[in-house]
Order: C-alpha cells, then sequence, then structure tokens
C-alpha cells in the first residue's frame, strides 16, 4: 500500500482565516443589522484596468481564428512579455536577460514550488511574522523538522521583525543556506531600505546564501530611495531569486501572472563538489510540471507594461495607498502605534495595553464592525498587532474610519 | 552553501524534441523548396470554438467593471465549474461529488504534482513507451532511482505495452504501491477496454495499489463499450485519482485548465498505521502552492460543458478523427503495420524491416518530408514505431497522405 509523503503530518491547521470567517458568521448572525467592513483579507476590490481588458479582448478574438490561434505556448513564457519585465528592469538600471525571467501563474506557486530545486537538508530562515506559503512548502518538503511545543518548527530560522528593530530582521547568529525576504513585507507593511537590502546582499555573499526575494508589493512603493527591486544592489545576482507579480500591481489575483527571475550568474552547490546554475533547474522543473500561463493572460500583462496600461494601473495603486494613509491616520487618532501603509498596501497596527492580537480583533468585530487579521496567525513575532489592508473601496474605507473614531480602547 | 535536490542531477536531457528539430532545421537549410509537414507533435490546431470565445468575452467584461469583478477564486476551482464535471460523470453514470473535483491549470501540472503527496520510498510502475512527465516527476522526486546504462531507473517498474500483449500492460510480478495508466493512450494511440480496466481496477484493490488515471485524451474514444473513466468500473474510487483535461478536448493547449479526482473513498497509508484520504492531501498541497485557474478560463471551460459548445468542440474530435483515419489508412496502404488512431488522436506505426524508429524518421523527413515522433523516445518498448498525430489541419494531413504514396519502404 502506498504511504504518504509524511512531511504532511507535521502541516499545523491552518485556521487562521477559518476561525476569521466563524467568528464573522456568528457575530453576523447575532446581529444582522449590522454592516460589517473587512479590512482582513488581502484581495484587491478594483477592476481591471482598461488597456487590460482591451487586450484580453484582442487576445480572445485572436484564439477563434484558425490563422493567429495561439496552442501551446513556451514553459517560460512568450517572448514578448519576457522582454517587457526586462525593460521594466533597465528602466531602474538594472540589466537582466530575457531567459533569465520566467512568467508564471502567480508568485505563490513560484515561491511554493521553488523550493523543490534544493536539498532537504538545507537549512532555511524565515522573517516572522511570515506569508505562511514559505513555512508549509518548507514543511511539505521535510526541511522544517518536527513542530515546536510552542509553535514553529524545530530547524526553521526565525528572524523576528518587531518595532524593537524596526523590523528589520537581524542576521542570524548561524548562515542559513537559504533566506526569504518579502519586501514591501506582508504583513507588516514595512520596507527594507537601500543600506538594509545592501547589508543582505553582502551577507547572502559572504555566507553563501541564498536569498529568495518576493517582491510582489514593489509597485506600492512610494518612497523614491527605496530599491523596488533587490537586484538594484550590486551583486544581489549572484545571490537572489526575485519573484514578482501582477496581482497587487494590476489586479490580476484573479488572472494570475508573475515573472520569475533567476539570474545565470546564480550558482549554487550541485552535490558533487560543483556549482551549478539554478535558472537551468527551475527551467527543467517548470518543463516538467508546469505548461506556461495562458497566452490571453500573458497578453494582459504585456498591456500592463505598455505607457498607457502602467498609467492606469498606477493610479489604481495611488487609490489603494490613499486608503492606507486613511487607515494609518484613523488609527493613529485612537492613539494606536501604527507602522507600514506608506510604502505598502498593509497598516501594522500595535494593540494596546498589553491587548492579545485575537482582542483586538474582537474588540474592532464587536465595537466597530470591522474586521482586521490577528498578527498571531502570521508567526510568534506577529503577536501584539493586528493587520489591515488598502484593497477594501474607498467608500468602505472611509466608513471604517469613521467607525474608529467613536471607539474607546 | 545551499546544495541542490541532487535527484536532478539523476535526470537525463530530454533530448528528443531538440533533436528532431535539429533534424527538420537541418533539412530545411539544405532543401529550401521542400515544404515540410508535421505530424510530430501532439498540439491542436483548430481555433477555439465559438461558445468558448464567447464565454471568454462575457467573463473577460465582468472582469473589467467593480461589480462583476472577480479577485482570489477558490483554489479548488468555482462551483460552477466543479458541479459542470459531475454532471458530466453523472451521464456516464458516475456518481462523484463537487468537493471531490479539483480545477486545475493543466493535466500535466496537475499529474507532475501530484506524486509530492506520497512517500519517497513508494515503488511506481509506468507503461512503456510513456509520456516522460511520470517519470521525470518521480525522478525528481528520487522515487526513480539511479539511471541505468541501457536507459530506464533501478526503481522503477516498467510495463512494455507493444503489439505482442495487444498493448495492454501485463501486471508486474511484485506489486508496485503506484501505477500510471493512461488510456487512451499517449503515445501508441490504444485504448483499454473494459475487461482490461476492470482487471487493473481489481489487481489495485486486491494489492492495495494507487492507479493515477490520465484520461486527457478520453474524448476521442468512438467505441461505445470502452470506458471513459475508470470510475465506470466498480470500486475504482477506493484506488485511483483521474485526471483530465480540455486541452485536446476543447483545444485548451494555450488556455490551460483541467479536471483531477481526488475521491474521498480513496485512502492510503497515513505512515504512522493509519489510513488517510487523498483528498485532503490534495487539498492542501493545493492551497499552499497553486491559486486557482483563472476565472475567465474556468468560465471558457463551463462553455465547454453547455450543450451547444460541446456539439462545437465534438465537430473538432471529429474532425481529428478523420486525419486519424486518413493517416492509418495511409500508412496501412504502404504496408505498414498501423495501432491505435480509432480511439485516440495517435497513430502508432511498426517501422518495416526492423528499421529503427530514427531510421523511419529520417526516412519520411527526406523522401516524403514528413515530420513524425521516434518511438524510441518515450522509452525502451517504444523502438520500432513511430507516432503520427491527428491534430494537423485536415490539408496538410491530406497532402501528407498523397506524399506517402509515392513511398517506397
Amino acid at each position: 500500500m502506498p504511504e504518504i509523503n509524511q512531511n504532511y503530518n507535521l502541516l499545523q491547521k491552518s485556521y487562521l482565516f477559518t476561525d476569521i470567517a466563524h467568528k464573522v458568521a456568528a457575530y453576523k448572525k447575532a446581529n444582522p443589522d449590522h454592516r460589517v467592513i473587512s479590512l482582513g483579507i488581502g484581495d484587491v476590490t478594483k477592476p481591471l484596468v482598461p488597456a487590460v481588458i482591451e487586450a484580453l479582448h484582442a487576445a480572445v478574438d485572436e484564439m477563434g481564428t484558425a490563422e493567429h490561434f495561439h496552442g501551446y505556448g513556451p514553459e517560460q513564457g512568450y517572448s514578448f512579455l519576457r522582454e517587457a519585465v526586462v525593460r521594466e528592469y533597465m528602466a531602474r538600471g538594472v540589466s537582466i536577460a530575457p531567459d533569465e525571467v520566467f512568467i508564471g501563474d502567480g508568485a505563490k506557486s513560484d515561491i511554493g514550488n521553488f523550493q523543490e530545486l534544493l536539498s532537504a537538508d538545507a537549512v532555511v530562515a524565515i522573517t516572522d511574522p511570515v506569508y505562511p506559503v514559505y513555512v508549509d512548502s518548507n514543511v511539505m518538503a521535510g526541511r522544517a523538522g518536527a513542530p515546536l511545543a510552542g509553535g514553529g518548527f524545530e530547524r526553521l530560522v526565525y528572524l523576528p521583525c518587531v518595532r524593537e528593530n524596526n523590523f528589520v530582521p537581524d542576521f542570524p547568529a548561524k548562515a542559513p543556506d537559504i533566506v526569504y525576504i518579502c519586501s514591501p513585507n506582508n504583513p507588516t507593511g514595512t520596507v527594507l531600505d537601500r543600506d538594509a537590502l545592501t547589508a543582505w546582499v553582502r551577507y547572502a555573499r559572504k555566507h553563501n546564501c541564498l536569498i529568495l526575494f518576493d517582491a510582489a508589493y514593489e509597485a506600492f512603493i512610494t518612497d523614491k530611495d527605496i530599491p523596488h527591486s533587490i537586484y538594484e544592489i550590486e551583486g544581489a545576482q549572484d545571490v537572489a531569486v526575485e519573484f514578482r507579480s501582477y496581482s497587487k500591481l494590476a489586479g490580476f489575483t484573479g488572472l494570475r501572472c508573475s515573472a520569475t527571475m533567476v539570474p545565470h550568474s546564480l550558482k549554487v552547490g550541485d552535490g558533487r563538489g560543483g556549482r551549478v546554475e539554478l535558472n537551468g533547474l527551475w527551467n527543467r522543473r517548470q518543463c516538467t510540471k508546469y505548461n506556461g500561463c495562458p497566452y490571453i493572460v500573458q497578453r494582459a500583462a504585456q498591456a500592463v507594461h505598455s505607457k498607457v496600461g502602467k498609467s492606469q494601473v498606477m493610479k489604481q495603486v495611488a487609490g489603494y495607498l490613499e486608503n492606507a494613509k486613511a487607515l494609518r491616520e484613523g488609527m493613529a487618532a485612537l492613539g494606536l502605534e501604527v507602522y507600514g501603509g506608506v510604502n505598502a498596501p498593509y497598516i501594522w497596527v500595535r494593540t494596546p495595553n498589553g491587548m492579545d492580537s485575537w482582542g483586538l480583533f474582537d474588540h474592532l468585530l464587536t465595537k466597530a464592525q470591522l474586521v482586521c487579521t490577528p498578527g498571531a496567525g502570521f508567526g510568534k513575532s506577529g503577536e501584539g498587532y493586528v493587520r489591515l489592508t488598502a484593497f477594501g473601496t474607498p467608500e468602505d474605507t472611509a466608513e471604517a474610519i469613521e467607525r474608529l473614531k467613536g471607539l474607546s480602547l
């Protein structure tokens, strides 16, 4: 009889959003007249922009004619999109080749799958709090070790990001093989500046450490001095893979497209005393277990890079950032400590008076009918904070702020 | 320094289609006036049908309005599509629940990823010749063992499918944990009848063996007595996962959509002495490393299940089957032994006079400017055969047959 991959037995049940949904449902049932506003989930609310819709319609029409129909595409993505990504980097002074760009169906898939290329005994470091996919994909691969009684996993190295270190992860005592860094950060909404990124690139080069850099929220960077890509730091192409997404940039959460950069200069141990490019391994993985992003979706993504498309999506991003600003100010006016939300769509709010994160969740739900995400759900160091998202509609966000005004804490 | 997953070092370079491309390019360069017709690759040539195009345009329009926009969808697929798949099964007398149906971005991804759920020491059996993804995904997971000098892998169990056994795999001496079965078969174009499938289901039940059943080509079954689904065999839901695809049914090779069925009654060892449903594990895998098939693509797939959509796609399938018939007859008229192509889009031709499969490839290319796929590329038991596909245009297929008429072998 086949047995399962026993690493799946080590996974912790992901109760966070289920627990939230149950609590919200119970509240709604008990209070049918109250309208609950969700600032909890990280999904966008603005529709696809006209340039994208136009590109989709045109591509769909192509697919309906024998002459312009597109069947199997390259697993790595069409040249027209890989080259558009290259030009995006060039505009920031970063030189990357089209065959170092891999188009995928989302940063979640790409980040979740990328760890497959690495040995099962590699030591993995993650920031804490953290996007759960980094943890769970490594648990499934047997890289995390046993779950610990107090939460977390035995073999993972946790890098706390808290107000005491300005949400910049300190270097671990012993260098890990792999480190996941997300900036602008989910969930804290904070960002690594040029100095912090430079220090991490130097550290990785010195200690032969691979950085898996999640740049899914780079479009929300407003500060001119903050790098949008880790490749803006010299030497980063030797140590870092970068993951980009169209989800939050252009509202592609339901359309699915991503770009993952694997520079040729990035080499790791081949297990036989030599070094090998991860580029070739990722290419082989994608050719074996993936069949390419839909042609019509790649045409839609190409439109995001056009002059008119970019102007349209950046207006949406600016709208979300206005929500973020209003939420920051609303929470601060309550006397709360607020982080993030300037270069990111997430606002990270410290709970008052030693309240725990589920306590503030309950308070906001019952007193203001607002749903947030308790920080404890993102890891131990998330306790004492809650996450708000700026992805609501402007109307809901404005009403949420009105409700906050009357709140006592 | 991180080291790679060393199983990647065991992968055999996939030269088949590269070698073919090089040979064809060299021939074209030397013979610029000759028009080469490809019956080699398995990609469709007919465009998406009108019902699908209409559904895509409508869904794209929804995505352009705030009111009807769809962001993150369920990782498992939308209910409207899962339920459409359920009704498709019901029409064949098979009862399956919507939460046993998982919508994916292609059978290649689903089949490639599914093995992750199983232990690394599981013994895997594959038919030979075989679709390379079954092999390579298991090599990457460390399940195949070392490559053998004569081709193949140490720990894989090969089940030859040759004319001597009517292309029906015999049961292995020792029961494997997992067996991949593809019917209608790629590359042989042959099909397992009800008796053969029943025998395999019984064998799997008796020996606690998991069947991964690839039904990607079921739409091409013309014989009324051949099951379209392994679940038409009693008891199969306790032992089999079934993979379906919209690629060859509806020309979705460039649109990407699949359905994978994981019945709740299918349980395997949990590594702790108990049994566990694979359904929950696959759900967890997909929720961690996948973010759902695009909404617009799922609406397109739903249209394939509509009355008008189905009638349109089945006309295309019938067209491809006419190509298959013509190719069968054309090859048979040359005195060649021909298999498949009746319930499948592939024709499996035995090479004459002990010629090897690359020999016939060269002969067809240089004497008739036709490209086929040498059977040896699909495994040891593929030697002595070549594969032709019925997915060309009717015009190219007709011309190919004309050219065959003048061919001496």
